[in-house]
């Protein structure tokens, strides 16, 4: 309980690893993993990741961030967050009718693999409702038709509001309105289920497997108004042949989608994933 | 010299490999290895790839391709091509100014490891022709421009026709008409330095950079009209990072580049890479 | 159910693929895929799998074994086996407290993603008896101390002979006795959690994290009575760096170490695993 | 050339960080990359590289170098090292009669993908002094028998010493004793033709062939007395299969030798690697 993290942001300039390492020393912090990235010499972005040990951290933690928002903030511009590492984020589930991915996520939470408190699945199918119930975690089915999206997305941004940190569509085969992501308030990680920019949209395995390529993929990455175009968190590959029709494509791939979004989700969780524009920095 | 090869395709249909397998067998081959794929039940295509081990086969070839040509082919409507595993490839390289391809081919030539001859180096630029010169393999600089584009592939085909079994673009960063190809005669391997479908066209480790993908690739496919469209023989990728600028996005790629095509160039060379329609089959 | 499998191996010489294919299209079988692998000219093993299409495969199987052992296996001494491909392979997982191989392979089972009918999972430990009812396999816990382990492979032995096809070690942390395998008489799979030759034995994570690799690995191999010796499946690997302690590397390789035993599982039910010595043929 | 690089090194405690980022601030240097990393809470070591931006670096490194011996390192007992990231590292290539190693680093660093000046190539064969005279480094063939190993030593620490930063042993087939380890004075970087610790010492190839691995790998490491047991810089594995024999084991592995050690050399240059007992922290 006494691990915290610190992530910052600004133009960068000189001084501000001493002004953060020297705020942080001032009050007792031992920092014990630190990871910085400048994008560019002049004017460009500035990004830090701080992990650190301060005993008593959660009662400290209010004034830490009070602190640092009057001395440091101001002094660079910056942004920046505090976090308590014992803390789990709060996260909702969407999934529709694969399986792999939403029983994958809560049986690493079962683990203690990741940081994270499963508090909410939500789905257009009532198909998973048994699996999930076994995790103890509340399962709501909203179906969604075209005519009844966004009826769909208030009842969902009503479960949802206020009691999640995180979002993470796990398999959720349907198109969420910029409406829903800005209504959520919270970030959103989708997989898909391709080597992304390479077969955007549907039917990835069946044009992998119609153009012919050696490998497969998927790509983990936040969902942003545009459809498969968000910043990237993680992908990965596996070889495949021409042996592999869709089918074993597909079967292939769902060990890769499982995997890819288990580790960007971990990585969200922790703080690593920093987004610089369309891209993410994950140290 | 006693090791032959054999590729064959048709549509499917019962009886093919034991037609094959017994006509060689009483010509006394016997089979090393073997491949066969079929794309379907019904209608689908068969492909069939032999390898034999056949006393004084340098001198029993033609008579072995005559008989098969009259016993099996017609009877299955087949294409076949039987083949010397001790006869080497006849192979030309295309370059512009990038080296790491084009020494590489060299260089695993010279060391044994690809079963070709390089009897032709043509490039749109002087740069690299001492490099080549110390192979002891002629170097044809060949300039291009947007206007003599039509008289420089007309020259490069004088130089080509008849004396290569298989010409390689070794990062050659001229777009090559439908003509040349067609007048080439012989398959045409390029190598695109992106993980196609992603990034087709031009600057691909730019786009790369600027949609912050995680891995980067390298795609060797045959050549056709359609840039970049061509089948896909062989891919691989490596892992990238946020740190990665273009510079070393080029750098890392181009290792898998000079990887990517000489596998490709390998195994074409050994007769491992069918076409099938869009798509390529690699036993 | 009209997809047969057949495997052959035997002392390499001409005329095996013709014979086999020829008896196979006298009986209407098409062949619709085919791997030989030969490993050396003169005395050599000869290895072939073929899968075949034959209407009304399941009636006709007991013909067609009896018709090869008394036509074709005599001639070349070899040996075969046929296989209907619909028919699963019923195996036992074998277990102690980690879960995530038992678990991976239970899913993969209910998804149909494996040729397999799970008859039992035996541990020695109780822990995991709940997550395997719901997936409705018996669960026999069977505890074992040093001075209990010849009774208790005799109580396993019990349960299982004549009920199985396989055997697999699911992360099953108890030496078994070359009693047990071969009183067992079927092969036993099991998953070591390194990249083996390396870390045979125990505390593979430790040593690896001690010994500084960059690279963690899992090994599906059959078990004999060498510890951590038997024919090697599949392997797979990942990247680790110094900031993964032994915690991480075990959570990392849990993910290598389920997809590589799946792997192993769904090839070797396949037929696709062929034993040559103390290496495998992977068709 | 107004790049420069820190490493610092200590005993784990609060304020290192802070004491080194305001030490560089003071003197105007600016931050662009910074990595720190600790192996544990109390008493653990400390690791930390820095790279920042200081006009007029060259000429202000002595007075850098002082200050931060006088007014920080002290603070903290920490071992240090101030680099101008723009002065190449001077390398001795070691090799005996494989040239894919030691062509790929000449080739490299010709086309500016190393930091480095390869100031001179040793081998106890002359075979490679051709290929070497091209790109202008001096070769000298050093012949080495068990009987001579002490004068030939003496003869190359004669040739090297005081002229070299590093010395790569790029596929050097000879054991050198701890004395000539000592007495050069310098990190000594090995390639090892397999993943290790699987397969070291002779032979890895066979032996990987023998044991039916389906993965190979080449390993790179800091040489020490004990052979194959230095500190890991960098691995990599390649896929293989039954049907590799030695030969293209060793083909594919080359590839992956020549690509490890490159690395291995480039972060080392870079200052990217800290040694941290028998393992190494890579930045």
């Amino acid at each position: 309980g006494d691990i915290g993290r610190l992530v910052v942001s600004c133009t960068d300039r000189p001084g501000i690893i001493s002004g953060v390492s020297s705020f942080l020393y001032r009050r007792g912090a031992n920092i014990v993993q630190s990871d910085q990235e400048s994008t560019g010499a002049a004017g460009g972005r500035f990004f830090l990741r701080v992990v650190f040990h301060l005993p008593g951290l959660r009662d400290r933690l209010p004034a830490l961030e009070r602190g640092f928002g009057e001395e440091i903030a101001p002094r660079f511009g910056a942004s920046y967050r505090f976090r308590d590492a014992g803390t789990p984020a709060r996260v909702a589930l969407l999934v529709s009718r694969h399986d792999h991915c939403l029983l994958d996520l809560l049986w690493r939470t079962r683990r203690g693999e990741l940081p994270v408190d499963v508090v909410q699945v939500v789905s257009n199918h009532p198909d998973l409702a048994g699996d999930v119930a076994r995790f103890g975690v509340p399962y709501a089915h909203i179906p969604v038709t075209r005519q009844t999206r966004p009826e769909a997305e208030r009842r969902q941004l009503d479960l949802l509001r206020g009691r999640v940190d995180l979002i993470v569509l796990a398999r959720y085969m349907q198109v969420l309105s910029g409406d829903f992501l800005a209504g959520a308030g919270v970030p959103v990680i989708n997989i898909h289920h391709s080597f992304l920019p390479a077969f955007a949209g549907a039917g990835p395995y069946e044009r992998a497997r119609e153009r012919g390529v050696k490998l497969i993929g998927a790509t983990a990455h936040y969902a942003t108004e545009e459809l498969d175009e968000g910043p990237i968190i993680e992908q990965d590959v596996a070889r495949v042949s021409h042996r592999d029709d869709v089918l074993r494509l597909r079967r292939r791939g769902a060990d890769l989608e499982r995997t890819v979004l288990a580790r960007a989700v971990a990585w969200h969780c922790e703080d690593r994933v920093l987004v610089n524009g369309r891209t993410t920095i994950v140290f």
